[in-house]
Formats: C-alpha cells, sequence, structure tokens
C-alpha cells in the first residue's frame, strides 16, 4: 500500500461518521452527505497559509488546524446553521509525513467534535520545491437550523439594532489561534428572535460591516462607547481603533428589530452588545462619546 | 470598497447561478445549494500546486485552473453521480491581482459550465512569502443520477468483467492539462448496467485497480494484450508500463457481471475496453501475450 493509501485509512479508521448521516465516507472518490431536512446544504471553504493565517515557528500543527476548522465553523454560525462535516485539503512542505498529518487530524477533529461536524474526506499533496509551505483548505457544509431560515447578510433594515457577541480588537495576541467558533450562540439567538442580517467578523468590524450595509442598501451609525473592547486591545494605544478594524475576532455580527432586540437570551459564554443603529443613510457613521458624528472608513484586513 | 470585495462583487455578476437550485449564491458567508432528490450531495476536494500538478512556467493559469475543476469533474464521474457547483479556493503568489484571478475564473467557468456545475463560492489568499507559490483548491458538490446509486470502490465482485474508457499512459505530455471529465460516459454508463464498482483512474491504473480490489476484498487478472495505450505512450519504451503506471490518465475503471456487460452502449466519444477480470485470489495479476501469468504491483503516484 503506498503511504497515501495508509494514512487514508488511518483516517477512515478514526471517523465515526453516523452511516444514516453519511452512506459513503473517506477513501473513494467522493463522501455522500445527508443534507437538511428542506434538502439543502450551505458550504463555505477557506485556504489558511502558513505565514499569513499562523505561523508555524510559533503554532502548532494542531492549532493551525483546529483554527482553519474553527473559521469554517464561524462561516456556519455566520449563516445560523448547523454543521454537518467537512472536507480538508492539505498542502506539506517537504519534510511533513505522517507523523504530521496525525497531528493535522487531531486539530481537526478537536475542532469538529465540539459541534458534531465530521472529517468525511480530503487531499493530501506535497510541494516539490523546498520553500513549499504549509497550507491548509476546508470546505464544511452545514444545514438550516429548522427554527430559522439561514441568515444572510442583505437584510439589515434602516431602524434595525445592531448587535455583536463577545468583544473586539488584538486577537493575533492569541485568540486567533484558539477563538470559540459562535455555532450555539447563533443557534440560540435565532431560536429566541427572528434576525434580519448576521454574520461573523472576520476581517475586522469596519470592513464587515461595510459589507452588511453594502448588501443590505443601508448606512449604519456605530456608538463609540458601546463597542466592547478586548482586555488585550485595552492594553494598546488607540484602543478603539483595535476593536474596529483588527481581524479575526470570529465573533457574531447582527441587526434585528427593536422589538425582536427585547427578545434575546442572556447567553451563557458571551455577552450579546447592542452597538449601534442601522440607518437608511448609505454611510457608515461612528458617534463619539462627546456627540460628534463621524465618518467610519472599513480598515480590516484586505486578503488582495 | 476594498479589492478582495470589489472582484467579488465582480465574481457574483458573472454567475448565471439558478436560483432554485442556489437560493444563497456568491458573497455571503455561505452559499446555499439544493442537492440530490433524495436529499443527499456526494463532495470531493482537491488542492493542485504549481510545480507539482502543473507548472506555471509551462501553461497558462487558465489551464491550471481547468485542470483543477476537471479533476473534481472526474471525481464526479468516478461515482457516476451529477454535478452541481463548485467552491474554489486560491493561494496567490505576491504579484497576483484582478487580473490573475480572471484569469483563473475563466478556466473554472470553461470546465465548469460544459457540466452545469456552477461556480458558487470561493476564498482568496495571498503569500506573503516571495517564493510561495498558487494552489488552487476546488471542493465540488455532485448528486445521485436518480437512475443508478452513486457507484463505489468497494463494490467489484469475482467473475466481474473489467472495463476502462478511453486509454492510457504519457498523459504528462499534454492530457493532463486538457482532459474530458467523463461524466456524460458515467451516466451513459450506469443508464444501460448495472455497475458494480467505479473510479477514476488518476495515480496510474495499477495503484487505482489495487485501490478498487483491497477495497472489495477481490483479486484482478489483466490481459495485457488488451489494455489500450495511449499514442503518446506507444511512442515511449516500454508503453505498457507507461499505461500501468503512468498517473492523470482521469479515464473510467469499472467492473460489472458479464450478463450486464453485454448491455454496455456504444460511446459516442470513447470507446470502453474489456481488459480483464476480478478474481477471488485477493491479488493483482498480469497474463502476458504467450500466456505467462505475473504479478501486478501497484506503482503509480503516491502523493507522499
Amino acid at each position: 500500500m503506498s503511504k497515501e493509501d495508509n494514512i487514508t485509512s488511518w483516517f477512515a479508521s478514526q471517523s465515526f461518521a453516523d452511516a444514516a448521516a453519511f452512506p459513503i465516507g473517506i477513501g473513494d472518490d467522493m463522501a455522500q452527505v445527508r443534507g437538511g431536512a428542506d434538502g439543502t446544504v450551505l458550504i463555505t471553504t477557506d485556504m489558511l497559509l502558513d505565514g499569513v493565517h499562523f505561523d508555524l515557528s510559533a503554532c502548532t500543527l494542531e492549532q493551525a488546524a483546529y483554527k482553519a476548522m474553527a473559521a469554517s465553523l464561524s462561516d456556519c454560525a455566520g449563516m445560523a446553521t448547523v454543521p454537518i462535516c467537512a472536507v480538508v485539503a492539505v498542502a506539506l512542505p517537504s519534510g511533513f509525513g505522517e507523523n504530521e498529518l496525525k497531528r493535522i487530524h487531531a486539530g481537526i477533529v478537536d475542532a469538529g467534535r465540539r459541534y458534531q461536524c465530521e472529517l468525511i474526506g480530503g487531499d493530501i499533496t506535497k510541494w516539490r520545491n523546498p520553500e513549499g509551505r504549509f497550507a491548509i483548505n476546508v470546505t464544511m457544509l452545514s444545514k438550516p437550523s429548522g427554527h430559522h431560515p439561514p441568515v444572510r447578510r442583505n437584510g439589515a433594515k434602516p431602524g434595525d439594532v445592531i448587535c455583536m457577541t463577545g468583544s473586539l480588537g488584538g486577537s493575533i495576541a492569541g485568540k486567533h489561534l484558539d477563538f470559540t467558533p459562535r455555532v450555539a450562540e447563533a443557534l440560540e439567538i435565532t431560536k429566541a428572535a427572528q434576525i434580519h442580517a448576521m454574520m461573523d467578523i472576520t476581517d475586522g468590524l469596519s470592513t464587515d460591516l461595510n459589507r452588511m450595509c453594502k448588501q443590505s442598501g443601508v448606512g449604519a451609525e456605530l456608538l463609540a462607547a458601546d463597542i466592547p473592547i478586548s482586555d488585550v486591545a485595552a492594553q494598546k494605544e488607540n484602543p478603539l481603533d483595535r476593536a474596529l478594524h483588527d481581524g479575526e475576532d470570529f465573533e457574531l455580527l447582527f441587526t434585528l428589530s427593536p422589538d425582536e432586540y427585547e427578545k434575546l437570551p442572556q447567553l451563557e459564554k458571551v455577552p450579546i452588545a447592542k452597538i449601534g443603529t442601522v440607518t437608511s443613510s448609505g454611510r457608515m457613521e461612528l458617534k463619539q462619546p462627546d456627540g460628534r458624528v463621524v465618518m467610519l472608513t472599513p480598515k480590516g484586513f484586505d486578503h488582495l
């Protein structure tokens, strides 16, 4: 058996995928997956690179793989959908082999099993050039929750309350590697209230809110004093800027009517903050503590 | 708008995805996809690397992207399923921008549209190290055909006829970049006859047949004289070895009972060859033209 077949068999032996949900598992040309009760699935794909999204000289392979899975789980959360499974493809540097693959596998299942998200297939490739660095691509499937349609970015309405979970800024100090995707929270929120628009905050609040506004054809006014700043960002210069523009917070951003806002639950693990209002201005604005209103420009992460 | 948002909008503007099949398209946290009539989808993921699966110093970006899509389409063919859509993630070398992304997009839709396979989402990342090379990851969804269950690798039975489409060997000379995934052929074959096991030949006949035998718990006897050798391989030394062990032919390998074999159609674009018999020996054997039987060992491509 080839080395590749050996490790593929090992992966298959580690799978506890339920045959009813996954009629065909690891080891064939494709895996087969049962979708949601409405016959649909949702899909997201994310490529993470050594030296960009993590740094293998400063973190473990388990952490890198955990982050890759958690980033996709956070996309499932951003739509308030239920994770089903993932397929994971890796590009290995020369020198990587079975040991490294098992460590990557450990990080994947560590993240996935917290949300009953099965590893159901993948692909292993290896760079031939000696400088080739580790890349990991996670594609995840989820399904509608059954109690609320998948929540898009384009449904924000003037007058909506803008909310977010947790706090923002300075994720690079550590949170970006071990954050908790807000899967359970998104499901709990959408069970309690009708949500107009939702997404996860990955490229910075200013950039992601701008996307939501553009897609919804609305504007927004944020209240500077109400934006929750992480403890890490609070130690830095310009903590508010960190909270507005740093990326990889992986918190939820969502809007809902003031009436529905009253129905929001108290979440067990993370607070929900009301940070502003959707407007019809088409612009993003920031209301300072002294009452002055300034333009808010998107200054988050641009992958290009 | 960020450069990333600009190009994402452009991708979305190029999409003609039908809203009934794809309730949520490009530009959200996830796309939403309607699965097969039985409520399932099939999924495959493939990572292709510059310098391994293609060489950008000798081929175009369009060709590389076409190959990435066609390889996944070939997986859909290997299961005899109907392609639905793909999500594509790329890791760009420094210096790549909008122009290169549009060329990659052209290769993707060129391959996809031949099979009504929509590009429905993706991810763009960029290496920070100057040596970082182009990587492209395609994840594809398909659905059962409705007339035949997805065909696995593990169903080959002693006494089955072993068949394949087309001819083998020397794909590296050019075919590996512009092959035709046998999607239509797999559907036509499974419409006409009950197929026990099927896969696409990607890592070489000897390696892939070995996988089918192992998963089915069977052996195989191939007839050396009956294995179709490509014109390119026929020009080389040891043409049979090229046909047996070269990779990336992307032809179909399948087994079926002798009775069902009689029902196989004449395909329009590619011949079907009968190359051997499934045995209960558990071994792979090759019957030479002089009648001698030798062991056949898997010597195809090992990605590790």
